[in-house]
């Protein structure tokens, strides 16, 4: 039940209180009415826990929030590629922040990770907008079903913190429809978020803030978006202008200036009254919607939202590489008899990035007391350190480290990025690991060839240079409090490691697909690799990486047989049903992710090689057989077309594809899609080819050039002439075509 | 001395005779006037040969032109890096260009190779701006002593040809003013062309024939131009957009319509007479200042000019790889005992491309014919055809070769592209060779290791599959007429190979740097490389290559030493004296082509590892040395800003490489440089670490913020708030700013 009548209380409010209603009362509330019974709620970060600042500072200070489970980041999460582990993490942050009486927790993110450099990307899901479109679903829907609101950020093509709060990202319309925006897209049509928080970037010169084509055109008209639309903090320039665009509200709070600006532009008629009232309707709809949280934290089961942290981040954890030493893999261990621990990460773990998503976690577990609760005499040594010196060198630590590693059984070395890597507000300065840890590496693996390496970051980093060094490679991200715990589940073999790649892991930064674009120039980055992000970058360039896409080795394997693949309707209304068994074929129960990638192999446009178009996270015991089923509809084959405007099933040859990995293709079939009509209208700039090619301009055509004397073409010749613009033609008189004659042919064709 | 007084013949013409005067007459000739005693004057095409039409044809055929002597195309005449040799080549092009009286000779082409497989690669000279521009003004030079004009073409980044007629190209402004204008710019400013070709494309959506900036701001204010700009034949759409836009004169003639629109304009004052006067202008000088040929072809010494064009096609062919066999290099020649010739190539010459360059030779050298003369005995196998079957592959042809190779002493096999592969009006639909002639050459090259490849390409193929089996490689581009015997005499060691590329060679057609972005869809194509063409890329990139730009083997080696770099002025009015000692340390007379690079390893914005800012051709003697000096003026160093629009030295190291390619580098000096100041104004949107940067306005801040009772920053918080817009800031209120006292701290710092 609604806590007001949203169209009573609009009905009563003054011109003064409308303009304050649509920005924020100071950084983390909305402003209330108190007279009409309108309260103020309060908004948080962030998206893998609550962050509710202590209520009494209203400035952004990042470490004074209440204590909440502090879930693996986005990262992590992703890389579960597991829809229902997110339904029940969002579940239980959605439950903390209704304890603490907040109405909307401001997440998930659903940016693309364009580079691995983006300071943010542990906030991000993937650098494919079908895993991260479906898997954000999944935790609106779990936080949403607790009676509290989400913000889906940042929307759209924030994809960098360089100068991200002025940069223009100059992108062609087809990236954005294929690429930046299919993960909002697919999250406000199937989940519903209460809100969509707008970028700090602008796209194409215009702010995204402020942009009428992005904020109405395409996210309510298109997608039907009912929800609120508020800014990212500090994201407007001009109220007035982003109201006109679609913006609801302002955050956080401005002072009076910019809603006297709103009170001012309405009475001089330079905005629509009826506009204001709309944004207010939606601020008003907020509001009622939210209820009243039990405003008793204590009474959550913070031991089972810990439990849970634990789970997803075993589930994100991703296991690279595990060869054999001495004729078997190091993974899972055996046993905890002579291990060392090596790298300060494993005492003093980093479990998230820095800014506005850091929590204050409820407890903290680390690996190394996790390794010692199973076996105290578990022998650690730092190795180098995390905040000291020039990249943590210490060369007193690493040869006690050497030293210990010498008579070691096995060397479990944590490894990863400092907090200053990473974080919101600016980018990363380099993709590697810092020098001092590599160097570690390489000196305790010269003495003892039995090296695990866990590696803690937020984004890719580079291990091209380091990991033939390290039989097994556990890549865990940032997973939360229970990280420490999660990984040592991972080690010994308690839990699999479940997780696959969400991110390309590249050889080296100037393989990126953003290098030499990435951050931009003078406000302005060109988004020059267009649709080829990620691994469609990879593939389609036919470059070699360290590990793809998708990628991530469990406990056992899996065999993929039986591909069928069916096509139902043409066009538009095209459906291709897949199916295919998957069978354990290893030795102990484990968990596929079956990837469903669709290849154009030809088409009027560029196409990635293959894209993820489905995929299904698939449980299977020892020798267990299941078919595994997916439907594509026309989306899976469609590209947006420059020309006309909108998606378009190009018919001819499709291959699908079923694998673990986009290198790790089991199982393809090609089939035969009827496309649509692409035609555009003929006009006498279109070519003699384009002319040729439509169905009433060839007969038009043919009919106006028949029985002209026009000397033969010979091949050269006739393949220029095909791509002349008609009215070329006809001023060179090569078809017998006259100037005179183009608009009676155009006419003809209408 | 002029034909007639251009100001006293302006006086006298209607409105539609100036009308009239801006657009052709027919095909290839300007409309005169007859009572005023204004010609009509001939324009011919092309680059590398006059292709002057039987004059009785006004409609494009492209094999009815007067014999000419075809000279080698630009990829050839570029690969010599000899300006003097351009020179003289021009000079020949002008005197059968006025023998035949014809006014001006529509070439040279400097556009940028963006792609390998742009169709009309082989018109233009280079991947680089520096090469491309200082030997295109050479020949300018060259064919304008002879009293005729020249049109450079095709003004501007007209870089394909796929839908040219139409395609915009997406280029930010420092890609144009550092990449595709440079070379226009160099030849203009260097050797006033009488005439620039406006191209077909349009930039950023402006048609490059109706565009002013790229005509009369940049060509003409920025630049001095004081001749004519035409159009290419069919680029404009309206005669009145582009006289307005600076275009003087519309090819070819078009009927009488557009010189009614351009009447009608004047008249309704949608045109200003001024600008139409300010074109026929134009015309008129131009037509004023062509100087009646003699009209005697016969005179001309046709036989010198086919030595020319031998001499120039030897100086154009780039050695790219010698290894030993049997403890020697393959080449030159140690006789033609046993030699067997094969590939078609060898007895049907490719030595020119399709399209409007197209010449009919006044004889044509076989390279077969050439060895013959030489040894009679030199036998000759096709095995494989040109036109024929699929791609050529013949099995009796092929047998036929190999059972020829087992006998050899030595095989030099001709290979290439068959014509259709490269034409102007469409690109390459491959990098690669016909498989066939890969097959022909692996199959000889397994009975008899000594193998030389002859190509023959417009553009860089792609060899990696193969040229293992080539232990010499000789690249000949298309050579023109004489390219049969030059060969022959790079072969037999008569000249030296004297080429070095002026494209790199890739490994794949994946690795280009337009891959992904060529040729574009729905009539735009992204220029998403920026900055990054041609080695730009690789090297940037990173990117292994094949050949790299700038590589070419010769008949003897070459030592550099005691390079000396001093610096002197600073900014705009920097200077860098640059001198090394290069010694032929080889056993043979050479020459070598010493090439000067520069890096700035630190900028504000994205640079190319290393860009070609001089070079020079040395001829050693065997054992001789030399100093090689150059001078870099300031644009050596800078970049186009793209916040400031101008070119701006920045400040600090930059690195001088002197070498042979631009992956051999064999010295390398570091030098200081004073840059000038890059600040733009402050505004409230400039992030604290601007204003913190700016002189003024870091004072001006430390004031207002003095004293402020804000909160410590840690690392990350105050890297994020660098990053920060100032208004933003003052939102947050983290400094102690407040949102009402900015303007004010903006005013103080202007």
């Amino acid at each position: 039940m609604a806590l007001f009548d949203v169209e009573h209380v609009l009905s009563q409010l003054t011109l003064e209180e409308k303009a304050s209603l649509t920005s924020g009362l100071d950084f983390w509330h909305t402003t209330g009415v108190e007279r009409l019974g309108v309260p103020a709620v309060m908004v948080t970060d962030g998206p893998h826990g609550l962050r509710k600042q202590d209520t009494t500072a209203d400035r952004p200070t990042l470490d004074s929030s209440v204590p909440a489970t502090c879930f693996p980041t986005a990262a992590a999460l992703g890389s579960s590629w597991d829809p229902e582990l997110l339904r029940r993490v969002g579940q239980a942050l959605g439950a903390e922040t209704r304890a603490h009486d907040v109405a909307v927790l401001l997440g998930p993110g659903v940016n693309m990770k364009r580079t691995p450099l983006c300071g943010r990307n542990f906030e991000y899901v993937a650098e494919d907008p079908h895993v991260a479109g479906v898997l954000a679903a999944a935790l609106v829907e779990g936080v949403q079903s607790q009676g509290v609101g989400t913000s889906l950020k940042h929307f759209a093509a924030n994809n960098q913190e360089t100068d991200r709060m002025r940069v223009s990202v100059d992108v062609d319309e087809r990236t954005l429809r294929e690429i930046y925006l299919p993960a909002f897209e697919h999250v406000v049509t199937h989940a519903r978020p209460w809100t969509v928080m707008s970028a700090y970037n602008r796209i194409n010169g215009t702010d995204a803030s402020a942009d009428p084509w992005l904020l109405t055109r395409v996210l309510r008209e298109e997608w039907g978006f009912e929800g609120l639309v508020m800014s990212d903090w500090g994201a407007v320039r001009s109220r007035v202008a982003a109201l006109a665009a679609g913006l609801d509200l302002q955050m956080p709070g401005a002072g009076s200036r910019p809603d006297d600006a709103v009170v001012a532009a309405v009475r001089d008629g330079s905005l629509d009254e009826a506009v204001l009232d709309q944004a207010v309707r939606r601020v008003l709809h907020l509001v009622a919607r939210t209820q009243p949280g039990p405003g008793d934290p204590a009474a959550l089961d913070l031991d089972a939202h810990h439990a849970l942290a634990r789970e997803a981040a075993a589930a994100g954890t991703v296991l690279l590489r595990n060869e054999p030493v001495d004729g078997a893999p190091l993974l899972p261990l055996t046993g905890t008899d002579g291990l060392l621990v090596v790298g300060e990460f494993a005492r003093t773990p980093r479990y998230q990035g820095a800014g506005s998503s850091q929590v204050t976690p409820t407890r903290l577990d680390t690996a190394l007391d996790a390794l010692r609760a199973v076996d105290p005499a578990v022998a650690f040594a730092p190795a180098f350190t995390i905040a000291g010196g020039p990249d943590g060198d210490d060369d007193a630590l690493l040869a006690e480290a050497v030293a210990a590693a010498r008579s070691a059984s096995t060397v479990v070395a944590f490894l990863g990025l400092p907090a200053p890597d990473e974080s919101e507000g600016y980018d990363r300065p380099r993709l590697g690991l810092p020098p001092a840890q590599v160097r570690a590496l390489t000196a305790i693996a010269e003495v003892n060839p039995r090296v695990v390496v866990v590696l803690a970051n937020g984004s890719a980093v580079t291990v091209s240079q380091w990991h033939h060094a390290a039989p097994a490679l556990l890549e865990t991200w940032l997973g939360g409090q229970a990280g420490g715990s999660a990984v040592v589940d991972v080690l010994l073999g308690t839990r699999a490691p479940g997780g696959r790649l969400t991110e390309t892991v590249p050889h080296c930064l100037e393989d990126t697909p953003a290098f030499g674009n990435f951050p931009g120039e003078a406000g302005h980055v060109r988004y020059g690799e267009g649709v080829l992000v990620g691994y469609r970058w990879y593939d389609t360039r036919a470059t070699d990486v360290a590990y793809p896409f998708g990628h991530g080795l469990t406990y056992t394997t899996f065999g993929y047989e039986d591909l069928r693949v069916g096509v139902h309707g043409e066009g538009a209304d095209v459906r291709v049903d897949v199916a295919v068994t998957v069978t354990n074929t290893g030795a102990r129960d484990g968990r596929e992710v079956v990837q469903v990638y669709v290849r154009d192999p030809q088409a009027a446009v560029l196409r990635p090689v293959r894209e993820l178009r489905a995929f299904a996270a698939v449980d299977l015991a020892v020798g267990e057989s299941r078919e595994v089923t997916f439907t594509l509809g026309s989306r899976a084959l469609a590209y947006w077309h420059p020309g006309l405007r909108r998606w378009a099933v190009e018919g001819g040859e499709f291959v699908v594809e079923v694998g673990a990995s986009s290198r790790d293709v089991r199982a393809s079939a090609t089939v035969d899609v009827v496309g649509e009509p692409l035609w555009g209208e003929l006009t006498a700039e279109s070519t003699v080819a384009e002319w040729r090619e439509h169905p009433v301009g060839s007969r038009v055509l043919a009919d106006a050039t028949a029985g002209a004397q026009v000397p033969e073409l010979d091949e050269t010749m006739a393949a220029m002439v095909a791509q002349m613009p008609l009215r070329v033609v006809a001023d060179f008189g090569i078809t017998g075509l006259s100037p005179d004659t183009l608009e009676a042919l155009v006419d003809a064709t209408r």
